[in-house]
């Protein structure tokens, strides 16, 4: 092995699904890797909605990176934010701080977009962050403490009008967690209202919910969904968002609590190394991840625009993973002076989402799933991909008592909502 | 029974351990209660140091007020903030709303005190209330992560130094429980710093800690603080805090995070009613924990003074139970037209305290326990008093994953840290 000190040096910005993956993979290849992230953890974004709606806390879906990376000797972890990318000198840079790399890999993954409205943010927060969760959580449960305290009936039936915007998975997961919080965990706790009329819109600007899945999954979904009192609203895109309502196309619907589930937008990583980007901000990388005209930089996951078979590669954490392992693979080729892996390929395994407490659509492809056995494998897989047996122990826990008691277990209004 | 129209209003002001008690011992009378909280969840504080050491969860040890008296159908639960009292229209008010009593409980509970030196609150903050613990969670690991950055020796000196002001249960279980992850739970995460380097300080400006323990307790805890390398100074008050230290008598220690557990004053209920306060805010009390000259208002636990013996009944969690259901029994009797109960008698049924991993000290007054056979019972104790099945097995699993395998479930840094 080469001396330790003339090792080439990996630099991973960004300690997501894809940057992750890729430090793991990179653990026995003859390199030193740096992985620099601006939280002191991994998320596991798709059970961060039920933070939102209050069934578990953020602790139970995030690990300290400097944890889960504990043993791997070849790996340090910086926690900071990344202000931008000397390519010439090949430096990544976090404000004064200066870190070189040999071979760069940017996973900074994505922040929710408004289409060109941000003056709709603070009135529809997005979920990427444990702090949108938490901020989420406390705005929807003060809804209720607010109607239970309101006397007008006008302004009670805008504080029990919930309105998601967005019909993909995570619009459609928090659709029927709140769904069931209001007409479940919330049912008997006040003396005024009565949670379970509360009143929860999905809306979805395309023609059906659930667009990457097969059209019968869909609109199982929706039936399920309408099972729960949820009205979908599907083919009409959102025209205006205020503290009050929506407006869609000619209708207003008047709601205090508004979230927003529709679209994405890549972390400016883009603009760091001035890469062409398409319109959501994602790099258009090479066939081997690498991006054009930029050496030894690679872009991966949310960040990166992949395309196969003519179709960009879904935003999905197990196309993250993918790539991040497949860019370790092409790193440690170089390294060892090996001639480098075939272009990357996604390899797409299936499709879940679920909807309320026992309900779910899998798209495995060659087969499709749905209701109850459907959404014990969703519990299943999620349990799985959990990083460390404690959070695996703890969430099932939590998902078996919520399913036998229908409480929630995080319900607790904490910071200062911003509104 | 009455017509429920006309039935009693009892207000209790705080859902802590006197208000939730008090309200759940009149359950069966014939009154209605309303319970005001500013915080929709009761908060288990004997164990807020875990949560701001990063073992648990603010979910795992808070609860929501209205799912606690969800069955208990004469009490409404109001989240809001009392701002005043006018006690000759016997109303409670917040803000522009009035909330009529014909009985008021004050159990406001108590916020840390500077002893005059407010300006000192910044640098070192206090913990009451859930925000406090995620606070001092992110500011103690973001110590180490900025020590893992920085070059300068001395400042990464003042980064890796950490002081707890204040010998009490809180300050010496914080400085424990400190000590425990700096030489447990991160030992191996770093790849510059050893955080068993860290110095920890525990502070009392006293004799001893542990002051309300006999003296052989107080030395075994000193003892066993000794032996997780926390240095602990009696018998000199800080003479001032700033963001890179902490001055004792003549001397300076450097230390980047210093957190306070030095002192409390109650809340400003005494000033509502314009009742006698003493110089820590208590409200001076009758035997009956009725306030003096003020009809039909009562005080409990830190919200009041109540002398016993010649000497203050303590500000802890047994003594705010025991008065709640006490002045349960006196309104009770009262809206029953039966004789009024005789005064109120504290029992000390003992008092412990736990430090780090598996030592405690335990005072039953008849036997006095410490080590690892005190540690399981407090742990017993406490998983015991925690509200909800649900949190007694989630507290309990984390407990014995922490100390199977020496880490900790909530390392995150979240929200943005005060400083």
């Amino acid at each position: 092995m080469a001396d330790p000190a003339s090792r080439p040096q990996v630099v991973i910005v960004g300690a997501g699904f894809g940057g992750l993956f890729a430090a793991q993979a990179l653990a026995d290849s003859p390199v030193d890797l740096t992985v620099i992230d601006r939280h002191n953890y991994h998320l596991f974004q798709p059970l961060l909605y039920q933070v939102a709606t209050a069934g578990l806390s953020p602790a139970d879906i995030a690990w300290p990176v400097r944890s889960i990376l504990r043993r791997q000797k070849n790996a340090t972890v910086l926690l900071g934010e990344v202000t931008g990318v000397d390519s010439q000198a090949r430096e990544v840079l976090m404000g004064e701080r200066r870190v070189r790399y040999d071979w760069l890999v940017l996973a900074t993954g994505a922040r929710h977009s408004y289409f060109g409205h941000d003056e709709w943010e603070p009135a529809a927060p997005g979920l990427k962050r444990i702090e949108d969760a938490t901020e989420i959580r406390a705005r929807m449960l003060l809804a209720f403490e607010r109607a239970e305290a309101e006397t007008d009936p006008e302004k009670r039936r805008g504080l029990l009008s919930f309105v998601v915007v967005g019909g993909g998975p995570t619009g459609v997961e928090l659709a029927g967690a709140l769904a069931e919080v209001a007409r479940r965990a919330l049912a008997r706790d006040f003396r005024r209202i009565d949670p379970r009329s509360a009143r929860i819109v999905l809306l979805e600007a395309g023609p059906r919910i659930l667009a990457t899945f097969p059209e019968t999954l869909s609109s199982i979904a929706q039936r399920s969904l309408e099972k729960l009192c949820v009205e979908v609203r599907t083919g009409k895109a959102v025209t205006g968002v205020t503290e009050i309502g929506v407006c869609v196309g000619d209708n207003r619907i008047a709601a205090r609590t508004v979230l927003w589930a529709a679209g994405v937008t890549a972390s400016p990583a883009a603009t760091w190394i001035g890469a062409e980007a398409d319109r959501a901000g994602r790099i258009k990388v090479n066939p081997d991840l690498s991006v054009p005209w930029k050496q030894r930089i690679f872009a991966i996951g949310d960040t990166a625009l992949v395309m196969q078979d003519g179709k960009p590669v879904p935003g999905l954490a197990p196309a993250a993973k993918q790539q991040g392992t497949y860019i370790a693979g092409v790193i440690d080729a170089a390294a060892r002076g090996r001639p480098a892996p075939p272009p990357f390929r996604y390899r797409d395994y299936g499709n879940l989402a679920t909807i309320g407490r026992k309900s779910a659509v899998i798209d495995f492809g060659w087969i499709r799933l749905s209701g109850f056995i459907a959404w014990v494998l969703w519990c299943v897989a999620h349990v799985y991909y959990l990083i460390g047996m404690r959070n695996r122990l703890i969430v099932s826990i939590h998902w078996l008592w919520a399913y036998f008691t229908f409480q929630r277990g995080a319900r607790l209004i904490t910071g200062t909502p911003r509104k």
